[in-house]
């Protein structure tokens, strides 16, 4: 991409309703800008990253053998009625007459929609476990947005839900969904945290908090220091002590002081196993083995909570899954900054090499660029050529500002040697290579 | 994909309030449920072909040098005030209270959001011409939801909105627009047609719209036959007689009875230059050459509307390009199916190949159909394996019904032989090859 032929809207001070790292970089990289209170447009360069960010939990959800649906946004009010909530939900959810004055509401996530496609279309048990995911837009209507994407509005998110048999194939499907948001959040060049949670207004008992570790982080998190040695396996990780802060009582804590490490953290995402409190609620029930409708053999099911008769319908034990996947974008900032912009990790960045034409306008600069260019962008590489007329110290500070991995100088003394400079931007490291060298790495 | 562990609901009946073809075969393909009037979830196979469809426009139009953003889908009605559409829009638009009581809508179009964003951030006629694109959901309160996803509430649009220094310049993004179009839709394996149009509500006086021909298209189309011979230039499609419905009157027409050509159309698609109308309502406009603020020379800068002066603010000249995305995957079906069920185009086909195992549990039929899936797979081809102890008729249903390109029938005694059978859902056509002329293939 040319950055002539681009859209990249760049700030140079701070806007003045910003006040953390995340929200002022984002708008002064032309990622994102404000449409109304907590609802933000997601420009060219905010884009690409966020696309990445779903790339990579869409693989990995794939991976973990989940299906992906889409959810409709709107939802009717009938089935949170039904689940008991849509009372109880309060003033974040935002509630909405249509022209018929039908009550419908925006999404703040969808457990009571995808059991009703549950009930309506899975009868046998022969049909479980499965776990739906999405990544879509949901609406919370916070009293007070602030922080950007922090706490906005309007954000996207990749939520998942999944209904199993019993409570130890449930325990299953929790495991791996722990171990997959670890895969996913690293996969994204961050380092993630997982801390036993409160389960809130999503009910049940088992619930986890995952959190980017970052000095600006909002809350801080509470782990034995074993859980940063290499190598543990999900049960070892959920055995050690591990709190988010509203559960961490320093008095009632049961490892030793020394044994204890406190770090900042974002939350970018929330497990829960929460049983039968939608199954039951919403009527959402499988035919047994051995039930007549199904021909089945009379085998017998047996999970922890008790032994399923035959013929008997079963209510599948559910969980949820939830990645903000908007907010990730802003915690990988907030972890990943200096005081000349956004360092990105190179799997989430916007692009990949940032090509910086010195003299745009000399003949030979102009032509080493535009070369290097098409050879990168011909190979697939993600590559921003600033082909402006602006001053070098602009160019400079746009790309660290922009926080792309790797930058390719091209002046017009280095190009008359066949040489570029090249610079990377976490450590500020500059070394001059030949030409062949640059397009052999 | 395996069949077993997919999620698959089809359905042996047409759905009662389902009256046309692609709104029967969607819910019976198990490609989408209804989850309130007018507004469908979308089910994993449903939801391949619509990121099909939004693959190859999004493709397209970074060809045609468009920049993706992404806007929200709650606006604040504030900006429609500001461009006179809040009260004319009527009861289509759906409005919203938030819980600070101000005024929000679910943006059925974005004309105003991304004029908004223009006028905030572009300030320079250097800067032009400009074309944002963005895939979203989209919310119109339809009095009757009818026919699917032809006539939903919630759906899923293109849109994307031009910014050019003058007319001819936008003019110029107009013809490159239809031209994409014309891409978008053929490279979809779909069959598009042009027609001048009516630019209702949006404005402007130039307008074309989009349809995919198909025998159960809504609405007639009338143009000149001379419309269907190859290689056409954008202008002399332009000049050939070409009407929607509403426009085409027959005791007008200049063109030959004989010479007129009238098919049945799925709209898809629409296109509007309306100049200058949200520009000059909001106030977004960009400081000409030779401003003394920009610095630049004293050029000037003449457009088909008149002369800019030196040092003057220039309002820009600006387009509107519409596809719906969700009805795309309808018109789709309603030009391509039988009595069977669908048949995809392979360009927006779920899968590329179903395999079927005539036997499964039988031990050479599990084997070869294993070997067929990996090999598949492995080199990247989208396959459904057909694993489950259905019967056959309902595999061969079920396969028919969801319209897969190619189907591999794998049964105890081809397999036996070292040879499968091969269907193309399109033709019926059935031949027997060997494993070996499978896997060249």
């Amino acid at each position: 991409m040319k950055l002539s032929q681009y859209f990249l809207p760049t700030l140079k001070e701070n806007p003045i309703d910003a006040t953390i790292a995340s929200h002022q970089l984002m708008i002064r990289a032309g990622m994102i800008r404000q449409t109304a209170s907590g609802i933000y447009t997601w420009l060219p360069l905010g884009l690409r990253v966020l696309r990445k960010v779903e790339k990579i939990i869409r693989e990995e959800m794939d991976a973990a053998g989940a299906l992906e649906v889409l959810m409709p946004t709107i939802q009717p009010a009938e089935l949170w009625i039904e689940s008991g909530r849509y009372d109880a939900y309060g003033k974040e959810m935002l509630r909405i007459k249509d022209r018929h004055d039908r009550d419908i509401l925006y999404g703040p996530t969808h457990e009571e929609v995808i059991t009703d496609i549950f009930r309506k279309n899975v009868t046998s048990y022969k049909d479980l476990p499965k776990n739906f995911y999405q990544i879509h837009w949901k609406f919370r209507d916070e009293i007070r947005p602030r922080f950007g994407l922090m706490r906005g509005r309007e954000f996207l998110m990749k939520d998942s839900y999944s209904f199993d048999l019993d409570e130890v194939s449930a325990k299953k499907t929790y495991n791996l969904m722990y171990e997959t948001y670890f895969k996913i959040f690293r996969k994204m060049g961050l380092k993630p945290m997982a801390v036993r949670a409160d389960t809130g207004a999503i009910g049940g008992d088992l619930s986890h908090e995952f959190h980017i570790l970052a000095d600006t982080g909002e809350s801080a998190i509470y782990y034995d220091k074993r859980f940063e040695s290499e190598n543990l396996s999900v049960v070892e990780m959920q055995n050690l002590y591990a709190m988010a802060d509203e559960m961490h009582v320093p008095e009632k804590c049961p490892i030793a002081a020394e044994q204890l490490a406190s770090r900042r953290g974002i939350e970018v995402g929330h497990i829960f196993n929460f049983g039968l409190k939608y199954s039951k609620a919403l009527e959402a029930s499988v035919m047994g083995p051995g039930s007549p409708c199904l021909g089945g053999s009379s085998e017998r099911v047996s999970g922890a909570m008790g032994v399923h008769n035959n013929n008997q319908k079963i209510y599948p034990n559910m969980g949820s899954y939830g990645i903000g996947a908007s907010r990730v974008v802003a915690a990988a900032i907030e972890a990943n900054h200096d005081a000349s912009g956004i360092i990105w990790p190179k799997e989430i960045a916007p692009f990949q090499i940032a090509l910086i034409n010195v003299r745009a306008g000399d003949e030979l600069c102009d032509k080493l660029c535009e070369e290097i260019y098409q050879k990168f962008s011909a190979n697939g590489t993600e590559i921003i050529y600033d082909d402006t007329k602006a001053s070098l110290g602009q160019k400079f500070s746009i790309a660290d500002l922009i926080g792309i991995p790797t930058q390719i100088i091209v002046g017009p003394k280095s190009a008359a040697a066949g040489k570029v400079e090249v610079k990377d931007r976490k450590t500020g490291e500059k070394k001059e290579i030949s030409i062949n060298e640059l397009y052999q790495k």
